[in-house]
């Protein structure tokens, strides 16, 4: 792609997306969180030291895309119109979670980040919330999905 | 271990961490972004649309330790005395970039969850720059790595 | 009402307002914070050890109004175009303070949290500034009293 | 009480603690959601639109009391080593929500504020989740129950 | 000006923009830190303790302009389309850096603020990076250089 | 003075405070808003069309000490056990108006930043109340002018 946004002397900015459209845009993301089977048990029994995982960290994900321009530096305040955070245990592989985070937005820029964020945060909580059962747990594979809407329009991840 | 924690209700709550000593304590954690050795060399030269990527990244990541709290709903606050994040670029592999935050705190629990925050945020900020060049980044094994202090003292990750 | 937002599986989500038409919409509420008349009479005055109270309970309201998403998980972020918080000491009945907020937007949803967030955080604003006179004042009647704008239009609460 | 902290202009200011001692203290406080019986069923069956209310506004609670001293203006800092919220449903009356939180410190002043914010926040992610089936419902009787610690020790309120 | 939105009892308020047209705006600000050429020079090569001043407060300075709803009380929260924060060292005089910060909208209201709150952390924070080699630096000259947009339209300051 | 914090890669860093001693410190810090006559009348009589600018900007100040270490990234998280923010209107000319901060810790660092956070974001609020009466008004000469306590001890400002 060109790279219309590149500054004479490279620094960081913020980049202006005042010209493009305000359309509907989704972004859906992903990550693993891979601990064992005898701790995914916990998680589904709600057996785990702190309480609920699943209910706490699909709550965390959904509060930390609204904060996503907060936390990484160079993204645009965006106004978030739908989040989901979902869990599937025992998925890709028994011993494993698989979150996945949906955002939308009718707005000038995509919201992958978004998405990204939530699932990073709920992952970080959910390790938070087995650590004193597998401190060797792994969050991997985060990335993005799917997204539609834009300039680009709609892309789908091949592996 | 004993799970001491765990309500009768298994509802979430933060832990009371009151009876616990306040000692030196430090967490290491690292995390990989996985891209393309054409990305890795842009972002050593500063050439990413949205300017400098490792500086900005290297700023979300400090940043973030210190909101880890607001984040992670059972997190407690910790006076953080020191973080440090630092990447290495074409490591493990070429086209990837080894992302390594330390954290250190004088407090009465560990800050795992604090170097794990930073390296995501670093991980998803580094993603942000690059996007535009390879949205098929995956950011990946984002794990703790090493532990000192507290009750159970040091820790090493042995894969 | 239908509940067209509910899931399979219950689970809690920010729900889709992207269909939803941009409108004005404005809310307000109220909340009672209940004293003694010696301790509104050091209000009204300026005689309480922390400070100016209303004043500052003013401002803690409107701030708090903007940051809503933040607190409430499933809220949205919206654009709100005025905020006012106002006080009325020894209403509705002498001892006691009746805090009103009212809040607009031009958005997909309404702001009835967002009034509602207005007169909490100041009514604890203020109960902080006279807990060291009245440690067992009372916050009480908090609720929605007016609003308009959006699919359901206007509604006023009748008691 | 003695008004030692009142300034000769009666401007507001965050009082000076700095010669308090650092000792444990807790707090605990209430607040109660008034609403209709139809409503407290769903919310024990988890049926309503939002999804899983009482989670949800459990973390929110945790979350705010957390971030008291952003919401509340002359609040100090303070480094919370426990937070619970929990909720007795159809308590104190059929259709209502009794919620309580407890909070944790060991510091050089009392977290009260801390206590009142979790259930103040508690009780707004309540009404939030069940304002599509009841508008009307109220917050009502957000008040301290009882403290420990610090030069007045302890305090249990009596009505 | 006429000053349309002064409140009777004068108390603060986040006035009403709902009427007010949503058009591109912009806005330059500026502000100056003193400190000496020794240091200016370090400030150059990188040779700081806490190490890449210019770098690390352009991303404070940018992330400042999205939170500046949040400081300043009265501002109402706007989607930023564009942040940048510049550096001219050993201007406008040796020894001295002229800090500058563009903001662009499409909103109801200017950017003014949110381009001072820019200068003004981007300030801070070189301040915090230079202070262990000069204590006694100063930041000055902090003002609106340059508007479009809005009712009032283009205005340029003419010192 | 020896810099003893300076990384090989002169990359940024929260340096490591663990080593430094908790003791007793304090800052006092200045800015000048510099504006006209007929403004700081407006000013004294609360005429201004956004309202009291005083008690907003005290406030302002007062809240953003405390989230210093949220705004410059290398700044370590502090617990302030005091915080005043005071005005002279007037002074040290006729049309400006002389903004002083005064923080307290007991910490492991001293709290300048949070001094100089506290009159730039009072300085912001002033700005953002009078500028529709004055935009061309100008916030200068922010800058420490004395601490206590830490390693270097009492440090006064000589102009």
């Amino acid at each position: 792609p060109t790279l219309t946004h590149v500054r004479e002397d490279g620094s960081a900015h913020m980049v202006d997306i005042s010209e493009k459209d305000v359309t509907a845009r989704t972004a859906r993301a992903q990550a693993v969180l891979r601990t064992r089977e005898a701790v995914t048990a916990q998680l589904v029994q709600g057996a785990l030291p702190k309480g609920d995982a699943l209910a706490t960290a699909r709550i965390a994900g959904i509060m930390a895309a609204k904060r996503t321009h907060e936390l990484v530096p160079l993204c645009h305040p965006l106004p978030l119109s739908k989040v989901t955070v979902d869990f599937d245990v025992d998925q890709p592989e028994p011993g494993e979670v698989l979150i996945t985070a949906e955002v939308r937005t009718t707005s000038r820029t995509g919201v992958e980040m978004e998405a990204l964020t939530a699932v990073s945060v709920a992952g970080l909580t959910l390790y938070d919330m087995i650590k004193a059962v597998d401190r060797a747990a792994v969050i991997t594979d985060q990335q993005v999905i799917h997204k539609t809407g834009g300039q680009h329009g709609e892309w789908t991840r091949h592996d």
